[in-house]
């Protein structure tokens, strides 16, 4: 059996999963990020003693724990060197739950792992090559080449959300302007649908679904307002859209996958948001005759962090020839 | 021995290569555009055989014959899908080589090709994952990972120069607006110094020494009038270095590969443009604390294509394991 822990900013989730993919047992707990890194790998490791213990089996029993990081990680140490939501650097992550369980670590990037869970039983399963987008607060993405997880030379691969598409109103985090993710996750348009309302004061719905409340706008009051027909939110929406069929145009032109998979909290918007995205995408894609790979919706939801998390240990064992 | 073809726009470049990529003969034809595939096969197939006649062998000597083009290229069939400089679309070229010479023919994108050669034997040699980018009319690249030719699912990867990266004034002959190669090849600084000149009557050395016709202007005249201190040609050369920059973290934010080498006629001014693009790159450069790859000109210059393509055969049957 193995665990999977997905280490997010807000919540940790943990899983036993067995060798076909199925989570036989979770738990979550909130990420005490003021607390320091110590705190959170303590809280890690007593959720993985309590699966244990909730399955009756014994860590013996355990082939391998894998976790994801909303971070940058050192493979080889199993070191999170970067993670701006945790306020972690280099923090011996694998070496710390190594000493306790005494069962192998292998630490990756969150959204590359939940491209591994996709890759392996999701929307992305039999592609070569392969694309998973997850569209959050920022945008992670997870690059699968020959079937095999790609995260680069030094870890930093598959950064794509800070991939520079085009000119923005706020600079991204990273003190660049125009960052993908600045334009195309939940954050972005968030911030626009806020900036049209205060700077222009255009009316919108959006505004009331937030208990006419400008910080407390969501995501999904967005897409509620624009289902609704609000002209804000659908040019909120346009825009987003438009920004998300650049994104994913570069990477069919850089990396041409067979499959490029959209997950994460504004994929939920599903074929709402697909088939704008498609419609846009449809008229940029370069010259006619060129096949290219296919988009999707993702579908192991908030699952694929576990998952994909648990199976970084078995697939590298496996000779990195399992899928 | 083997052979390698560099079958351009403007000229075909054919060489006889041996097996520690030294070229041992090579010649050049110009390429007869108008007058159809047919008499550009036709051709090559006379170069190929001048070219062993000279050195006194036989066809049976040749171990295959690589062929790098301009365009997008069906690896399996040996089939050239499409190739706008030659208006071909689904030429038989491979077959028809085949035909002719009963010996093992490759085809591949000229600029993978090229990055292959650099990768086995220039600025990218020994590293697993390499760019290779070709600034010139256009800006084509070559992917290398893991030590192999990466050009994606169907053929489409590494069409690079069509990353959209911002806005521009002109649009790019895909018909997308903002491609990379529109923003940082020798053909926008040129349309822009022209831009510039005609619609802002602004005074350049650039005019001059393109003997003050706005249509002869090149980017050697760009750079040199750079060189010299002239306005408009370091707004412009900045201008794109700029976008150049962005292409190339965008390129290591989502492959973050161990190094990225420029090549192509842009690539001539050496240090005075790798100055300028490193010093905005260092800037612009996610977070600190990560470690990216390395930029560096490319050293086999026009060679490049002819022992990149000679080696498409021998690299593939060596178990793809060459290098």
């Amino acid at each position: 059996m193995l665990i999977g822990v997905d280490l997010g900013g807000t919540t940790i989730k943990a899983g036993l999963v067995d060798f076909e993919g199925n989570i036989l047992k979770q738990s979550s707990r909130p990420t005490r990020v003021k607390m320091g890194h110590g705190t959170i790998i303590n809280d890690i490791c007593e959720q993985i003693e309590e699966l244990i213990a909730a399955q009756g089996i014994h860590i013996e029993d355990i082939h391998s724990i894998g976790i994801g990081v909303p971070g940058l990680v050192e493979y080889d140490t199993g070191k999170v060197k970067y993670c701006s939501n945790l306020s972690w650097n280099n923090v011996e992550l694998g070496a710390e739950l190594y000493s306790r369980f005494k069962r192998k670590v292998y630490i990756e990037n969150d959204a590359t792992a939940a491209g591994l869970a996709e890759s392996l039983f999701g929307s992305t399963k039999g592609a070569d090559n392969s694309v998973f987008l997850t569209l959050g607060t920022g945008i992670g993405s997870g690059i699968i080449i020959n079937k095999h997880i790609y995260s680069g030379s030094h870890g930093a691969g598959s950064e794509i959300g800070h991939m520079i598409i085009g000119e923005n109103f706020y600079n991204c985090s990273c003190g660049n302007n125009g960052c993908f993710e600045t334009l195309a996750s939940a954050t972005s348009i968030i911030r626009y649908a806020q900036h049209r309302i205060k700077e222009y004061g255009v009316q919108s719905v959006i505004l009331e679904l937030a208990g006419n409340k400008l910080e407390s706008i969501s995501a999904k009051n967005i897409f509620d307002a624009a289902k609704s027909g609000d002209a804000l939110a659908l040019e909120t929406v346009d825009r987003m859209c438009k920004y998300l069929a650049i994104g994913i145009m570069n990477i069919f032109n850089m990396l041409d996958p067979d499959i490029i998979a959209l997950g994460g909290g504004v994929a939920m918007a599903g074929d709402f948001l697909l088939e704008q995205v498609k419609e846009k995408l449809d008229k940029m894609l370069f010259t006619t005759g060129i096949k290219y790979g296919r988009l999707v919706i993702a579908t192991l939801e908030n699952n694929a962090g576990i998952i994909g998390s648990a199976f970084l240990g078995y697939y590298i064992n496996a000779d990195k020839d399992y899928a």
